[in-house]
């Protein structure tokens, strides 16, 4: 609960009208995308700018209150879930395109943008925003940020990091941080502006950033590659890269997403293949074709048993809204969807594959499994419900190896989805005793009041998954 | 000094053959290529593994002796000269490529390998590590980290930073970190990859890096145009980009720089023009002509007098050679060569080229201006005497003036050069205090004792270029 003091001085910054303590709108902030996470906030704050974000963290710092931003809730992490209370700080009013730079081709947004609102914007204009998170219809760029987000095209492209060139961040304290510029070469003190992305909340405040784009490309054309060997797939991935391709998209599904998708999205999938392989490639029209014509020889050498070029962009665009729809169509399976996304270097994915489906079958679980395979970053996903105690914890057992397995072939714990609450207890893994402790001390050095998102990224003391423990 | 004690501890931990502390050992390495900078350190260690990196740097720890690592010395900011006394760390030892991997398109490198011999390395297996710092037949790929360091293609390929993806680190404490991996996705916590490139050192030692490599561009033209109008070449940067082509290279030459290159490469560059562009184009055959005929078409609308494609790769190679020569040939003109890197927003590079102008003019100095127009960095260089005290005052106030402008133009006061002593009295201007607090926060949690490479970044009190202060 807050203070009566603090309610006043956060009223007196934003207005009444954008100050919310009801049950009801507690109700509705208490939780993100997360499966079985719920925790209530003391307040929604809609900040309208700048000043105001800054000037609601410094009550908030002197009083320590918990800020949690949020966008639009799409995470999978916990992210955006008010563990320890405090107030929301949405980002509703703060939701303008400032400016589209042609001749230095940038984009400069606030943070409640959504994030396909950016991608068209820019495409109307001959220019290209790449990454493309899943959840990019309904995601805010503000939370891409935050979580560093992937997406289908990260393997040719890279993820959000890669094109967050300057920021505006409201620290802790309050004051106001500028970092970098319109500029592809700044070397001016330490990589402030790459800190903050990936950071999810936990050292500052966005509240604008510009973003780097590109030309977009001349053609782009969609491939589906079918194998009855599940290996076969995940050579093919490896040894589309080795022989020099980086396809724009390289995405895996197994049988069982498959029939789940097809099921879903009822477009003629083939449901009888054991894993498929979607791609794509950009680029000029005769590079794209050079490309696709190699990339076919090199999934029939690998053992596919059909390579098919979509014909149409209308095709085209069904096979990667299909992809798209995996989650969703998987969320249908059962009451609780548990999806991660545990990433290897691209030679171990059929590895890793394998040990998914051992892990699952030692757990006696259903484990479906799809993703980015051309940048290693698969999303085993097991439909199951909460209720059942018994089966959840052998959920919880099962992903716990899947993370050690996925650092063991020295990968991470997450490539895109971020710690948030849901992977806190296995950052050590990936980072050792040394990363953590580096990581605490710039969080301590920044955050003295532990007032930014608290309870995220750092674990408290287990190692189990948040899901199992409550 | 350091203390009998402290030289007994590093000895037994890197042998006598690795210790020196002579007098002329001690000046070899008292200086770097930063002009009219010198201090004595106190001895040069050269380890031959991570392990005793971490030994000697916790001696120094507890001892409170600072550590500068030293790759070659090329850098123009002061970054590697031990200006608070103490050992440098020379990698002679540890300059192994490690592994080119194929599949996963990386290579991994201990940190005094040449840079030129990374490029070459993975050329041969037909790969492509793009970023090239003019200085990269001597630099090593530490101190390219260290310094986040640019080059000629930063236009399209981007810096050193966005190569980096897996980094050991022996900390202040000597505690060894290990970020990243063979991943293109990985969001496990803060970027401390990122945050270690371009920390010039003040945050811990590198002692190992995994590079991404992509796949060499099926080919690349070279051409040149020439203008007797300043502007209307710079004019024709941005033209070229808001018309949705990024060359690899977009370089700039005006006459002074051209006719003291021409002086020293004795080539037939023309130095009747005004100003000229070097233009590189890689990519497929096909889009490479394309946008070769484009990039000519909007340079002649632009004003260009004359705009020529290098017909063989000799032709290209020796337009690029002379670029390269820049810096050299500039050197010869005078004892002393100071030489900035002052960046902005490539929309605003006419704009800083007159602007540098004027400042010349009303300083009364000649300030030659080369550089990357196409990211916006320029290399304003004044070939001076700093014996004669009265024109370098003239000199300091000048650059002084020039960084001002950089950053009333949204710039920067360093692309690719970082800021070592030579800039950290500007640093301010451009970080604003926040900016300023947060960095010293994260160095004073990481670093307490402020061992690692101290008196760099962070400025100690005046204004004024060092070069002029002492």
């Amino acid at each position: 609960m807050l203070s009566n003091i603090v309610k006043e001085k956060i009223i007196s910054i934003v207005t009444k009208d954008n100050f919310e303590d009801t049950k009801i709108e507690r109700l509705s902030y208490s939780y993100d995308s997360t499966p079985n996470l719920q925790s209530m906030p003391d307040a929604i704050v809609s900040p309208r700018n700048t000043k105001e974000v800054s000037e609601v963290v410094k009550v908030c710092n002197e009083f320590k209150v918990p800020v949690v931003p949020r966008g639009s809730g799409t995470n999978l992490c916990g992210g955006t879930c008010p563990t320890e209370g405090g107030i929301v700080l949405l980002f509703k009013h703060m939701d303008k395109i400032l400016e589209i730079d042609e001749e230095n081709l940038t984009i400069t947004v606030q943070p409640g943008v959504v994030t396909l609102k950016i991608a068209n914007a820019v495409e109307e204009k001959g220019l290209f925003y790449p990454p493309d998170p899943s959840s990019m219809k309904i995601s805010t760029i503000g939370g891409n940020i935050n979580e560093n987000s992937g997406g289908l095209r990260g393997l040719k492209y890279g993820v959000t990091r890669d094109y967050v060139i300057a920021l505006e961040v409201v620290l802790p304290n309050g004051d106001i941080l500028k970092t970098g510029g319109k500029l592809a070469k700044d070397v001016a003190g330490y990589d402030l502006t790459r800190l903050m992305v990936g950071s999810e909340g936990t050292l500052g405040i966005i509240t604008e950033a510009t973003l780097k784009l590109i030309p977009k490309p001349e053609t782009k054309k969609t491939m589906l590659a079918l194998y009855q060997d599940l290996e076969a797939a995940a050579k093919s991935v490896s040894k589309i890269i080795a022989n020099k391709i980086i396809p724009i998209t390289l995405e895996f599904l197994d049988q069982p997403t498959l029939k789940v998708v097809e099921d879903y999205a009822q477009i003629g999938l083939p449901t009888d293949a054991k894993a498929v392989l979607l791609i794509e490639q950009d680029g000029s029209f005769e590079a794209v074709n050079r490309d696709l014509e190699k990339i076919m020889e090199v999934c029939k050498q690998e053992g596919a048993v059909s390579v098919q070029v979509a014909q149409s962009e209308k095709e085209a665009e069904k096979l990667t809204t299909a992809r798209r729809s995996a989650l969703s169509a998987l969320a249908r399976l059962k009451p609780t969807t548990i999806l991660e996304d545990a990433t290897v270097p691209r030679s171990k994915i059929a590895k890793m594959v394998n040990a998914i489906n051992e892990i699952a079958e030692k757990y006696k679980l259903d484990i479906c499994t799809f993703g980015h395979a051309g940048d290693g970053n698969l999303h085993p996903t097991c439909p199951t419900d909460s209720r059942n105690h018994e089966e959840m914890e052998r959920v919880e057992m099962a992903f716990a190896e899947i993370f050690e397995k996925a650092v063991e072939f020295e990968g991470t714990i997450t490539g895109e989805h971020g710690v948030g609450v849901m992977k806190a207890p296995y950052l050590e893994l990936k980072l050792g005793k040394e990363g953590i402790a580096v990581m605490t001390a710039i969080k301590q050095a920044l955050d003295p009041n532990n007032i930014m998102n608290p309870g995220k990224v750092f674990a408290k003391d287990s190692k189990k998954r948040v899901v199992v423990s409550k």
